[in-house]
């Protein structure tokens, strides 16, 4: 496939031409959510992120196999104080169900990701549904001696792996290091090494997630299920592994060491990652305050908010920084990309009101090169943005008379904006909003003339509104800030 | 918990009343899709169906832990013509993939649910999250005695079985009757006997979906999954297992042959089945050409439709019919269906303009017990409708002045249509139509009131008018029909 697309690989450190392995043909993984709270920006980003990568994959015409996990593996206890023969006793339906509670939030993110106007993935595997599959690469792990078992728990050997492969090749962190800063190791603890990591975990009595395996009745890693479920439906090689930038170590690390162990082989060619959102400049934190989840963007339910937000507007503003770069969210930014968004929508609407002209006095056929060139260095969607921005403009002068463009070019204006806007950056026109917008734009126009007639002693005009309205169930109020409407 | 909801019981054939097995909370087991094919009227029945048990249990106060299954093992091969040796060779992301059919199937299924304001059950397993539990449970009932290992397959002995429990006790068919009917078994296959069912396949070379275990690279039986996943997460014993009739045999056959293999006792209390849709009179079916799936209802994009069909239509179409019942679908009882569903509304809508009397003329305090009586008396819906139409019928004589009631009258006279309407019979009045309606009424005010200026040549009113419309982009022209309007 003929393409110029770049983008930069974490493994590598720097930008690269892409090429797929199989010839027209993609596989990604994204690392998505767990499933035990509600989305918030954190999820938003890589959702968005890696959204965009899947739409211009297609649009270059790739056909992609977009696996995207739900990690609803948790760590959930039963109330240990409760002790275990009260446990014990308990009927089944009494207890937590994890799983009732994974599903319940996983349908919570995926009609957020729906509001975020997020394509579906191809495959949504889940971790829990995935334990055999876990468990056989646990096998093979032990066999090939990058892991050793103690009291029902199975541990990868870091250091062992080490001198086969090069572990930190990811994060650029080495063995030296972490064996030399990372805590000493208690007396409880079963690992030889702080850095070595869990594949199977035995689990305590309290611990309600549990199936049963080889050396326990216990749970996989955390680590082990990406590798898993990557192999499993992209192969033991494949082309893009994306995620959050606090994945990249330990997460993606041990994922890289996991596959190596396996197969002896690199299992991802590309290795993508989004960086992370800040809010007022801060971290976000429970304990800060400013864990604001996606539901309270959009209904402006929380403290830090001085209004809800379009969903459109959350993805236009994630779109307005390179995914490489931190995010910090404010109110002021937030609304800045309200504002911009809904500038490049009024033109798109305007376009089909221009008058051609014989003869363009301007050159719009560059945006098409522009916009390509900006998207194949590494997604550049702020700068697509600024170039569609640029567009906007030169539609507005035509508008105003000041600039002339003739049919074809405002045509080829249209579908460019329509290819990008709404094709490939994935915002729409939120025709709902619309609606509920122009119900008020019109009872303004209503109340307006009503008022004009009041003034001028039109009792007759205004009487007529008034039983018109009561029809609808609309009532008016008159308040001393003026005239309110509501459905009675 | 005290309440008088009796069921129908398809294991002792006959209504008995309802008594849950823990207090308060209630365990519900149903079929619920296989996914891979679109939705049909024969998948919204036992959705709709279970939806309102749903509903009417958490409304006697129950805590109810919903359990609907996703049927993702399918089984999907590879072509065979292609030789094993082009199929080996081929690329993993070339191949088909079962679990990206089963997630595009999945997602529209959902949505079509969401289409028919059918709530989420609490838990929904995958069949293919669960190979690790069938397998256990293979090796139970294998140590029980009650199944056989055949060249890497495992048969459920049926015989054996019946010898210890009554096999056919929900179906009513008898091992002789099956051992005299059922078809000779030809050399090829592994099986004892005909009625013998597979707990686990071994997979041919072509079969996609295949998982270790100790018999064989393989898949489990279909009907392992339902007995496994009930018994997870509603325990040994549950209170309810519905699906539809098709099911009950030999599907629920074997599920209650499985549990009673592994636990030595029913796992199900009350077993419920909704009866079949037909299409004018036929079997539903690919080669009869009715075989309407519900995005074509909901789109009128199939030839036996004549228009497109609100989901709200189909679901009070189905809710006019008990659910044991079977039901004729036909553009004219779709249409009727409709027509009513929308006059109830219409009377909703309504009663908050009614004028309140001193005192009433009719009875409306009554409909609360017949509407009660009827859910409890096996969820008897078209009865609950009718006493609703009933009720309506005495509203809209209320507006006519042909009968009165008082202020509290008219209150629980909406306060019941709510309750029944929308909270247990889960129907909605469509929003987005209701602003588009809205839009529509609004302009006809303004219209309205430009026409009665201009006829008294009020000029500045009527030019008031334009230009704010001109503001929101309305354009007017008139007519010799009148005044019409229409975006810019």
């Amino acid at each position: 496939m003929q393409n110029d697309l770049h983008i930069y690989n974490s493994l590598n450190r720097k930008k690269e031409e892409f090429k797929s392995i199989t010839p027209n043909f993609v596989g990604m993984y994204v690392c998505g959510p767990t499933v035990y709270g509600d989305a918030h920006l954190g999820h938003a980003r890589p959702a968005i992120t890696f959204d965009i990568v899947y739409r211009y994959l297609m649009h270059l015409g790739y056909k992609v196999r977009y696996v995207r996990n739900i990690t609803d593996v948790g760590h959930l206890e039963n109330d240990a104080d409760e002790g275990e023969d009260k446990i014990t006793k308990k009927a089944r339906l009494e207890e937590l169900e994890p799983m009732e509670v994974a599903k319940y939030f996983t349908d919570r993110y995926h009609r957020n990701m729906d509001q975020l106007n997020v394509l579906h993935p191809s495959i949504e595997p889940t971790a829990s549904g995935h334990i055999l599959e876990q468990i056989e690469m646990v096998k093979v792990i032990l066999e090939k001696g990058f892991a050793y078992e103690k009291d029902g728990s199975v541990y990868f050997d870091v250091e062992k792996y080490n001198n086969d492969f090069d572990y930190g090749k990811l994060s650029g962190r080495k063995i030296e290091d972490l064996l030399q800063f990372t805590r000493k190791l208690t007396g409880r603890e079963d690992k030889k090494n702080s850095f070595d990591f869990a594949l199977w975990k035995k689990a305590d009595t309290n611990h309600i997630m549990r199936w049963a395996s080889p050396w326990s009745d216990g749970f996989p890693g955390w680590h082990l299920e990406c590798s898993v479920m990557g192999a499993k439906y992209l192969g033991e090689r494949f082309d893009i592994h994306g995620g959050g930038m606090d994945l990249l170590f330990p997460h993606h690390e041990c994922e890289i060491a996991q596959s190596n162990a396996v197969t002896g082989h690199d299992q991802v060619n590309y290795w993508m990652h989004n960086n992370m959102v800040t809010v007022n400049g801060q971290k976000m934190g429970k304990s800060l305050n400013n864990f604001i989840t996606l539901d309270e963007f959009f209904s402006g339910d929380h403290e830090t908010l001085d209004s809800a937000y379009n969903p459109m507007a959350i993805r236009f503003f994630m779109l307005q920084a390179h995914y490489r770069s931190t995010l910090d969210f404010s109110n002021d930014a937030l609304n800045a990309a309200e504002k911009g968004m809904n500038k490049l929508f009024e033109t798109f609407n305007m376009i089909d009101d221009l008058t051609p002209a014989n003869e363009s006095s301007v050159e719009v056929s560059k945006f098409e090169q522009l916009c390509t060139d900006a998207m194949n260095d590494d997604l550049n969607t702020p700068i697509v943005l600024a170039h569609l921005f640029d567009l906007s403009r030169i539609l507005n002068q035509v508008n105003d008379g000041k600039e002339k463009l003739t049919k074809e070019d405002i045509e080829f204006s249209k579908s460019l904006l329509q290819k990008y806007l709404f094709d490939l950056l994935g915002l729409k026109d939120d025709k709902d909003k619309d609606d509920a917008q122009l119900i008020n734009y019109l009872m303004d126009t209503i109340l307006n003339i009503r008022k004009k007639a009041k003034e001028n002693k039109d009792y007759q005009t205004s009487d007529q509104i008034r039983d018109e309205l009561e029809k609808l169930n609309i009532q008016i109020k008159d308040t001393k800030d003026g005239a309110k409407w509501g459905f009675k």
